[in-house]
């Protein structure tokens, strides 16, 4: 009996931060760890550019639904979920993920929350739990569940580390470079022939 | 952030068991814990009688392909699902629950299995894990998500009690006669006002 983990952004939808500041034209939220390397640090700024801009809740929500699932992942999760049981880990928020969510299909999602006031305004972020992805993965195992995670990128790692089966997709090269043990799959093909031959089916 | 905990069996679809007794006629398969207390002993029974009757895997998928979900139960469980995360946990097993799944829009399942031969022959049955939906609820608790659970009957009862909210839905007067702590609740409509109200909606 498996349980499927896959991370979301990178593997069945874009970036969402990314797209979020190209959709608005606003540059500075583009910026990621990379540029502000303590992330909470990174939330408050994000915060703050939304708050300036009076970007609400609503105004967001309306930007993500013109986002799209990555070509193929609406059919290749559709495939996955009437074959095994999966669950979404991520470290967006709900309050982001959901019109992609919706797209999906409503798949099970653990991820984080936003604080959002009567009048729509974000006034904090709330992680429900440090590094949750791994301990998902341990708590499906230690349910009796096989496990199987695939994710593009180091916050996934752990995760893919702690599972029966770590898989990488479309990761960039420092990501492969470092671990080496995982397995790299680069279409969706690629991504559920590991995914079956994990599971021995 | 919720976890919704629901019970499959009287609460999304029908009893799997009464109804393909029902469907295929085999009087026998209408025992239940009340006429075989051991439930070991009753799957057995049941194993032996399916087999018997020559019925494979196949031949069970296409009965239970007839079943529908309750009444109203395919939009209650989409709203809910807009709404809160969602898991179905079960004690029947993937491959008589998956014909169902499909017309639920494959929410996520935890149940247990069924060991099949190469000519879909049942041989066994593996339980995944004992108490498993307490044990569920347990670990959604421990990965903070605050948990409601709603099932009929008295395997749901831990899962009930280990849950932050546990409600009973259209359950039989002697579980709500014995279990008078867990609130009652006989609509899908009332159970999503239950529901909500526990999780401040």
């Amino acid at each position: 009996m498996e349980i499927v983990c896959l991370d979301l952004e990178g593997v069945l939808v874009p970036e969402i931060w990314v797209n979020f500041a190209e959709l608005t034209g606003i540059e500075e939220l583009r910026a990621t760890t990379r540029d502000v390397p303590d992330y909470d640090q990174l939330m408050r700024f994000r915060l703050g550019v939304l708050d300036q801009h009076k970007l609400g809740i609503r105004d967001i929500e309306k930007v993500i639904s013109e986002l799209r699932p990555l070509d193929g992942a609406v059919d290749f999760l559709a495939a996955l979920r009437s074959r095994y049981q999966v669950v979404i880990l991520s470290d967006t928020f709900y309050e982001f993920a959901t019109p992609l969510m919706a797209q999906l299909g409503w798949p099970t999602l653990f991820c984080h929350r936003l604080e959002v006031d009567a009048g729509g305004r974000i006034i904090d972020y709330k992680l429900r739990l440090s590094d949750h992805k791994r301990k998902a993965v341990e708590a499906f195992k230690r349910l009796n569940f096989r496990t199987v995670a695939a994710g593009d990128s180091y916050n996934d790692t752990s995760m893919l580390a702690e599972a029966d089966t770590g898989i990488l997709f479309s990761p960039p090269q420092n990501v492969i470079d470092e671990f080496p043990q995982f397995q790299v799959t680069r279409t969706y093909a690629e991504l559920r022939a590991a995914i079956d031959a994990a599971a021995g089916r």
